[in-house]
C-alpha cells in the first residue's frame, strides 16, 4: 500500500526522535535535516527516506498509541497506560455507544472513536469550548470525527442520553453526575470515573454508594519504562509517578 | 433487550462474589443458594433475580474483562492490565488483521478478537492442542470463535503468514521467532512480546537488535487495588507483584 | 565467639524456613527434625547443627531485620522498609532520646532501642497494656529492655516529655496529638506519623498546618522481592501492596 | 543549647528550599537574600533568623537524612530509602565494625558511621582517592571522620580484615570479590549487595551459590512522594523509578 497525500505517517530520526506528520507540499524541519513531505508519496510504511542534508528517517505507520502520546493537548489527558485498561473495563468494542463527560484534549476520545468503528458512537460532553475545539482537530486528524458527537454543555445533572453502552466521567466533580449517569446507562453496563486525588476518590465512593451501583473498583495503574540495552537491563531513572485513580462501577436498577 | 437462552450474564451475589454463566436449563449453586438459570429469560441486565432460599442475584453485563477474569484457564494467562496497553501499542481495531504466536488459554486471543470486529482476523498459533481446545472453548463462550483462525502448529522458524497488521509472542523462548515475526509484519508496524523474566527480556533485546526493528520499548504494568471505604481510603493489603514484561518494536525494511 | 545458654540464634532448615530461639535446655521441633535447644552451646554463628534425624540447620546470628520479622505481634506491626526510613528521617543515632506513642507490640520501638545505644532512651507509650507487656517481651528478647521507659498511658493532649530528639506516633488518631507533639520536641526537631488511610494523611496534614511545623513529607514505600534463579530472574507473583503512608516534619517555634 | 561556630544549621526558606551551612564568619546568599552564618551563632534549632533583606529562614537541626540529601557528590550516591533497609539487613548498631567496598562519595559510609557510634568502625575500601576525598569531606562535616579507615585500594581478591560483622558491596563487578566478602565476615553474619542493572544481579547470584551463602534475597525499594495539600491529597507527578537492586545473604562456614 503506497502512502498518499493526506496519510499520516510517524517519521523517526536516527536518534529515534519521532514526529507525526500528515504528507502535503510541505518543508518538514528537524533540528538536524529536511524534507519536503510530498516525496513520501509513493513509499510505504518501513521504508527509509533521507533529508536534503543526508539524514535517516524511518517512515512508521503511526499506532492509536503514537497518535495518543502526540495529541495536540490544551488539558492534562489520560495517558495509554489507563485507556487500556479503561477500554477494557468498559467493554469498548465495535459497535458500542460510549457517553464521556469532559472530553478535554479529546485523547480518551479518540482512543473510544478508534474501537467503536463505524457502527459505532461516541458522545463528547465538554463544557469548554476551546479543549472541544482541539479535541475536534485530534479527531480529524485520526480521521474519526464523524464517529464523535461533540456537545459543549456543562452537565448538572442530567445527560440527554438514555441506555448508553458505558459512562466515562473525566471532570473536577464527578459526583455531581453519577446520578445523571446512572441515568444515562444501561442496566448491568460500566462507568468509569478518573480523579487525580484522594479525596476525590472519597467523595465519588461516597455517591456511588447513594445509587443502585454495585462491583466498585478502585485502581491506580503505574508503568515503569526499562532502559533497552539487554546487557545492562534496568528500569529508566525516573518515571511518572502519579496520572490518576480510576473508579469503575456497574449500575444495576435497585439495591 | 430481554435476556434469552445462551445468552452469558454476570450474577453477583450480595457479598461481591461473581459467576459468569450461560442462560439454560441447568440448577446453578453458590455456597448460599441456588436458581435455575432459565429463569433469567426475560429479565434484563441490571435487573436482580432471588434464589430459591431468597438470595439476591445482580444480573450484569459481562464485559470483555469479566470474560478475561472469569476465563477458564490451563496455562498462566495475559492479564487485563497487561492486555490494555498491548491493544493500544499493536494498535488494534475494527479490520486489522493480528497474529499471535503461543495463544495459551486464549485470554490475548479474546481481547484481540473482540476488538478486530467481524472484518477482523486473529491468526492464533499454539503448539499444545489442549491448551488451543480450551482457547476454542473460551473463544466459544464469547461468540467470537469465526473471527480466530487456530493454527496447532508449532513455530520455529516462520508463520504462514504475511502483511498482518500486528503480531504478538507469548512463548518461552520467543527470540527463535523474532526473525519470523519481521517477515510476517507490514512495514513499520508493531510488534509485541511478553516474557516473564529479565534474562528473557535481555535475550530478545539482543535479536531484536539484529533485525531491523526500531523505537524497542520495554515496559512493566503495575496495578494496585484500594479498599472502597470512602471514610478509610488505603490501597489492598496486597497485590500482584508481577506478571511479565512487556516489550515493543516496530518493523522497518533496513536499517 | 562461643554460644552460650541464654543468647539468640537464627535457624535456618535446608528448606529456607527460619526460628529464631533462644539457647536453653528444651526440644525444639520442626515440622522435619527437633533437637535440644542447649546444643548449640558451644557453637558459633555460621556453624550446622544436625537435629535428631540428621535435618541440616544453619546456625545464623539474628540480625534487628530477623527479630523484626520473628518478633510476637499483637497488633499490625511497623513494616522494615518504613523502619529504616523513619530512622533516617528522625535522626535515630546513639545517645538520641526518641519518644513514640503508639508503642504497639514494640517492632519500632525495638528498632529505636537498638539504635539509640546505651546512652540512648526511647520512651514509648501505649494505652493498651496487654499490647505493652507483649512489647516488654520483644524488648527483653533484644536486651534491649533497659533502654525503654514504657508508659501505659492514653495521650489525649501532653506527653510528660519535654525536649525529645524525636517523636513517632502510631495510633488512630494522631491527629489529636500533633500539637503535644510538639510541645515535647526540640525546637527544629523531626516528628514523623505512620497512617494506613488517605483520609488519616489529610487529616494529619490539616493538623500540622496549625501549628509551626515545616519540611512537612508524606511517603509512601514499596518493597518487592525478587525469585532468586540468576536464570529466571522475576520478581515475585505477589507483594505487599501498602502497609501505610509516612508523614514528617520539623519543629519550629513560630511561623 | 545555642549555635555556635562550628555547628551545622539547615536553613530553610519560606518556599521551602533548604540549605546545609556550617556556621562561620561568611556571607550566605540564596537568589532572595542573604545573610552572615556567624549572625546564627546564639540562636537555637526551631528559630527563626532574617536575611538582611527581610527574607525569613527556619534554623533546623540537619538530620543524617538531610546531610545525605544534601551531600557533596561525584558519584552516584545511595538512597535514603535504600540505605534505611540496608542499615536493617546488615544489623548496624553501635558498635558493631562494617567493611564496605566502593565508597564513592560516601553518603552510605556516613550512614554506617552514625550509626555504629564511637565504639564501632567503618572500613571503606575505593579505588578512586578522588572519590575518597569527597567521601572524607562529607564524613568530616558530620564530624564521624574519626569512625572510618579509608583505604584507597582496588580489591581483586581480599580484604584485609577478617571477622567483620557485616559487608557491603558497591561497585561495578561485585561478583569478583563475593569470595573475599565471605573470607572478611564474621561466620553467620550478612552481606549487602547494591547494583543498578538485573544482569548484575544474575551474575551475583550465580557467585553467591559458588560459595556457603544463605538466605539470599533480592529486592527493590520505590518511594513515592505525595503532594501535602490535605484537600488533594495525591502523589507527586514524578518520581525516582530505579536506584538499583540490592542483595542480601548470610555467610555459613559450609552448605
Amino acid at each position: 500500500m503506497f502512502l498518499k497525500e493526506g496519510d499520516y505517517v510517524l517519521l523517526l530520526t536516527s536518534d529515534e526522535k519521532s514526529y507525526l506528520v500528515e504528507i502535503k507540499d510541505l518543508n518538514f524541519h528537524t533540528h538536524k535535516d529536511y524534507l519536503n513531505l510530498k516525496d513520501l508519496i509513493g513509499k510505504t510504511y518501513g521504508d527509509i527516506i533521507y533529508g536534503k542534508k543526508g539524514e535517516k528517517f524511518y517512515i512508521l505507520k503511526p499506532t492509536i498509541y503514537d497518535f495518543l502520546k502526540k495529541i495536540e493537548r490544551v488539558t492534562q489527558i489520560v495517558y495509554p497506560k489507563d485507556i487500556g485498561y479503561i477500554l477494557l473495563k468498559l467493554n469498548i468494542s465495535p459497535g458500542k455507544t460510549v457517553l464521556e463527560c469532559g472530553g478535554g484534549s479529546g485523547a480518551l476520545t479518540s482512543a473510544f472513536a478508534y474501537i467503536v468503528g463505524e457502527e459505532g458512537k461516541v458522545i463528547s460532553y465538554e463544557k469548554e469550548i476551546k479543549f472541544q475545539e482541539v479535541a475536534k482537530k485530534n479527531l480529524k486528524k485520526l480521521g474519526l470525527l464523524h464517529r464523535v458527537i461533540f456537545k459543549n454543555i456543562e452537565i448538572l445533572e442530567n445527560f440527554e442520553e438514555r441506555e448508553v453502552d458505558a459512562v466515562f466521567l473525566d471532570v473536577k466533580n464527578p459526583w455531581v453526575i453519577i446520578k445523571g449517569s446512572w441515568e444515562a446507562l444501561k442496566g448491568g453496563h460500566p462507568l468509569g470515573i478518573l480523579v487525580p486525588t484522594a479525596n476525590q476518590v472519597s467523595q465519588c465512593l461516597l455517591e456511588l454508594e447513594k445509587y443502585p451501583f454495585v462491583e466498585i473498583e478502585v485502581v491506580e495503574i503505574i508503568l515503569r519504562h526499562y532502559k533497552t540495552n539487554p546487557e545492562r537491563l534496568r528500569p529508566e531513572d525516573r518515571m511518572i509517578a502519579h496520572t490518576g485513580y480510576l473508579i469503575f462501577a456497574k449500575k444495576v436498577f435497585e439495591k
